[in-house]
Parts: structure tokens; C-alpha cells; sequence
């Protein structure tokens, strides 16, 4: 698996990035071949309604990564 | 990645539009390419479907910013 | 963007309609046009599969604004 | 709208109905037409795909309701 | 209603045994024929995607009961 | 039931695996025939939306197992 750091940033835009790489590391883990899923890129990257189940994932992960870090409101 | 200011707004709209900003973010991180965005668009703004979902993720990224701002109650 | 008001209600009831309304503001900033929503109508509202999202956006935002109100218990 | 009622309830099993009516709510906002929704009602309740996605919104719901009583734990 | 007894377990894997059956209560509600329900379930149990869906369902129940357990936690 | 082991880890790397767990479990109970799920493992592991929505699944169980391990903050 690719590293995990903390889920702890110091500013909300960080706090996205982990948020993305969250959201790319179970499609990593289920598919761990880098060809099969760099094939399968114009599929979804084309595709209006898969980029917005993609922004879904990233919605869901951000919820959990912002809250670990209050908000960055300290 | 375009700049994420704070997630704190002074009202619930103001907060909406992060909401908006958020969910717009992951999709062009994922097609950074606006021309191919842009050729995308009507697929989505003329799709019940799509609309449902884009809905969908805005409501996700709010239930966060709106916990952000301690629901604009303070 | 239609004005949002206050997430603050005096009822459940009350609650629920801001809900619908978070709801509907996301699909109105992404298909401005009225007479495009107008026409999508009939897709939506007689499609079990659409009305059934449609319910999930609301729920989602239902529960942020019934966290918001701390569930019309106080 | 069929009124909703209050979302403290005295049972976990009472608090599941509550979810199903918040889930139907939404529905028959959306098409509050009866005999349109009865008309759909075979397109649902005999495909797997549509009922896997009503338990998903009653999950949503559920989940706000749950909370709502403090998980019935006082 | 097949009966919901308490959301409190006294370990995980119990906790996810009532999310399983929180999850096939509102399947059950909206479709009670026990016939119709059976002869769906190879569509859904051959199918990789209706799957995934029943796994985001469990998993957004199991998000309300790990919670209503303080996560076990105690 | 595969064994559910605490919700509780040491890092955040071990609980994205917890989270993946229990994303595989719902699929497993609903389809326990091992000969099978093998079988659907190219439908999804070459689709890009099914990826998309095997990543939202594990993105709300993430969601719980940070929540329960308090973020890995303390």
C-alpha cells in the first residue's frame, strides 16, 4: 500500500491532498496493476458522471480529514 | 489545484459556495484539462440524473463546511 | 443563487424544507436555465431510480440540518 | 407534505419508521402525484439494484434519527 | 417489521451483524413478499456492482451502530 | 463471518486497512461462495466506476475507523 501519513495537515488545502490520496489508495488496492488502471483513465476522466462519483469519494474522504484536524479553526 | 481558502464564512451561503468550491475542486484535479471539462458540460447540465448527483456531492461537502462554522449558530 | 436563510428552525417540519432546498440550489447553480430544469421534469419525477437519489440528497442534508438544530430537542 | 412528526422516539424500532417516512417524504415532494408514484411502485420493489439504494437513503436517515435519541443508550 | 432489538452490542462483530440487519429491514419493508425477494437474489449476488452498493449501505449502517457503541471503545 | 478484529489501531495506515476489511466483509456475507466473488473480480477491478464506488465504500468506513481511533490525534 502506498504510505498513509498523518491525516493531520496544517492548512485545509493539504487537508484536500490527503483527502485525494485516500480516495486513490482503495482504487490502488483493489486494482494494484499500474497499467490496467492507467488504461482505464480516459474512461472516467471523459466521463461527466464519473468524475462527479469521484468528487463523491473525495466529499466523503475530506469529511473524515477535516474533522481530524478541527476544522484547521485552532 | 486551485487555492481552498478556509472552510469558516461569515453565513450559510457564503458556506454553500465553498461547499461548491469543494466539490468542483476533485474533478479538476482529476481533468485538469478545461477544454475537456467544458465539452462535458452539457452531458451533465441537461441530465436529471447527473444533477441528482452533483447534488449529492455538494450536500456532502456542505454537511462539512456547516460543521466547520459550528452551523453559523454562534 | 436563490438567497440560503438561517439552517435555524423552529421544527423538524420546517427543517426538512431548507433541506429540499439545499437540495434544489445545487442542481439550480449548475443548470441556471429554468426552462432546461423545467424539462427534465418528467424524467425525474416518474423514474423510481431518480426519485430514490433525489431522497438521498435530502437526507444528506437533512442531517445537517437536524445536527444544526440539535434535533429540535432543546 | 404529510406531517412530519418529531424525531425523538422511544424506541430504536420506532426510530427506523421515522427514517422510512423521512426517506417517502422526499419522494412524494418530488412527484406528489399518487397515482404516478403507484404506477412506479413494480419498477422498484422487483429490482435488486433500486431496493439496495432505498436501504442506502433509509441508512442516511436512519443514521440522523439515531442520533437525534442518542442511540436509545439514556 | 421484522423486530430491531437495541442498537448496543458488546463487540464489533455484533455491532456488524445489526448494521447487516438494519441494512435488509428496509428491503424488506419495501418489498415483504419473501418469494419476490429470493428470486432477486441472484441478480445482486452474481453482480459486482449491486455488491459494492450493499457494502455502502452496511457500511453507512455500521457507521450509526459502531457509534451508538462509542466504537467499542469502553 | 470473517473475524472483525477492534476498530482500534496504532496508525492511520492500519486503520485504512481495518476499513477495507470491513468493506469486504458485507460482500462476503451477501455472496460467501469464494468461486464466485473470484469470478466477478475482472468486472470490477477493469471497470472504472466500479472502482469509484469500491473507493466510496471504503471512504464511509474510513470515515468510522478514524473516528473511533480519534483521528490518531492523541
Amino acid at each position: 500500500m502506498s504510505c498513509l501519513p498523518s491525516l493531520i495537515t496544517n492548512t485545509a488545502e493539504e487537508g484536500y491532498k490527503v483527502a485525494i490520496k485516500l480516495s486513490r489508495m482503495a482504487v490502488k488496492m483493489t486494482q494494484p496493476d499500474d497499467a490496467s488502471r492507467e488504461k482505464m483513465r480516459p474512461d472516467y476522466a471523459n466521463n461527466a458522471d464519473s468524475l462527479i462519483q469521484v468528487s463523491l469519494v473525495v466529499a466523503t474522504n475530506f469529511n473524515t480529514v477535516a474533522k481530524a484536524n478541527n476544522y484547521w479553526r485552532d
